[in-house]
């Protein structure tokens, strides 16, 4: 029995490890919302989690590594909803618009990320940095460029560049809910709700699809 | 002659107070553009700009102070392009393509702009929050839905949110300067260039206005 014994223990360690990671995580973006600010530190986020400082080391090798882990679970979630969506083989027009309204709910949940991608990138030659645009960032672009392709090709979108486009639609995206977390009449640090949600993708998808413009569009 | 004399005396004085506090404004911008970030020391500001620190305090009252100071003098330049415009009773399209290009420009001269605004923001009961919400952004709003209603009338644009349309093109105009002060390939901290800034802006409004679907605006 002992080897077996061993392996269970075995499981157990790991599955332990990645409950004690993911509290912390989860302490970490809720202090995040709290403070209103990616800027928290190690102390906080371990206290919260009812653990010390340097656990938070022993499991993500420094705050670095803590906050990289966040921002890769937080923005991975849309990048995943993102391949499932081109796996599906859908019309291009329906697909951008999942997709749109998915980034939307991503900043919703999570209105310290802009903040947060911005943070890690910000010392362009760092590892964080590094890992962001290649994990994230350029795959994002990637993704979004074949779609507008595809659209492009059975004639349903105009022909807009993807690099511009990646960027006013996160940019469109993300800036109810990183300056509504600031500016916060209703919403007292809590992450949007889904109403909310729900009201800026629609207005979003409406016009970055349609325009602004009655009746111009060729 | 005396009274004459302390007259001149009292301009010179005020003269250079404002080229003082010119002089750490023009430090505190150059120093959170190198740094990629608004978060920056009054010691860092003061010395770039060869004064001390208690100095600052003199002048500002404190970073809060200073901070402030700079957030209205950058947005306050879009802003009072954007009072120009409605004084110029252009056609509400026109008027709109302007004020965006303006804001685009805006964030391309001071990419740490937005991260300011959000900071100061940040406690909404604080005074700059107050000042940065009754002197900008209520403002930018009311202008925009009063050219948004102009449109509307005119038979020019759709029917939108203007709270909804403030948010969405605020933050694609100003995204690619804020992220891109972090990614940063080309421009190596430095505000983007002006053909940066005019590319961004007609992608933005060519999207914004004209939407992306092809033949479908109604």
């Amino acid at each position: 029995m002992l080897p077996l014994r061993i392996e269970d223990s075995v499981f157990e360690g790991v599955k332990d490890e990645r409950v004690t990671r993911n509290q912390l995580l989860d302490a970490a973006s809720a202090a995040m919302i709290e403070a209103r600010t990616p800027d928290v530190s190690l102390h906080v986020i371990a206290r919260r989690a009812g653990l010390t400082a340097p656990l938070v080391k022993y499991y993500f090798g420094g705050k670095d590594g803590l906050l990289l882990a966040l921002a890769l679970r937080d923005a991975g979630q849309a990048l995943r909803e993102l391949e499932d969506l081109m796996a599906q083989d859908l019309p291009p027009d329906e697909a951008l618009r999942l997709h749109v309204a998915g980034i939307v709910r991503s900043c919703a949940r999570h209105p310290y990320l802009n903040g947060l991608l911005n943070l890690l990138l910000r010392e362009e030659h760092s590892r964080p940095a590094a890992v962001i645009r290649e994990k994230f960032i350029a795959p994002m672009v990637e993704a979004q460029r074949r779609l507008l392709e595809q659209g492009r090709a059975c004639g349903s979108f105009r022909d807009v560049d993807p690099g511009m486009f990646y960027f006013v639609v996160t940019g469109a995206c993300q800036h109810l809910f990183s300056t509504r977390v600031a500016l916060n009449h209703p919403l007292n640090g809590a992450p949007a709700d889904e109403k909310l949600a729900c009201d800026y993708a629609a207005a979003a998808i409406d016009l970055i699809f349609k325009g602004l413009l009655k009746g111009e569009s060729t």
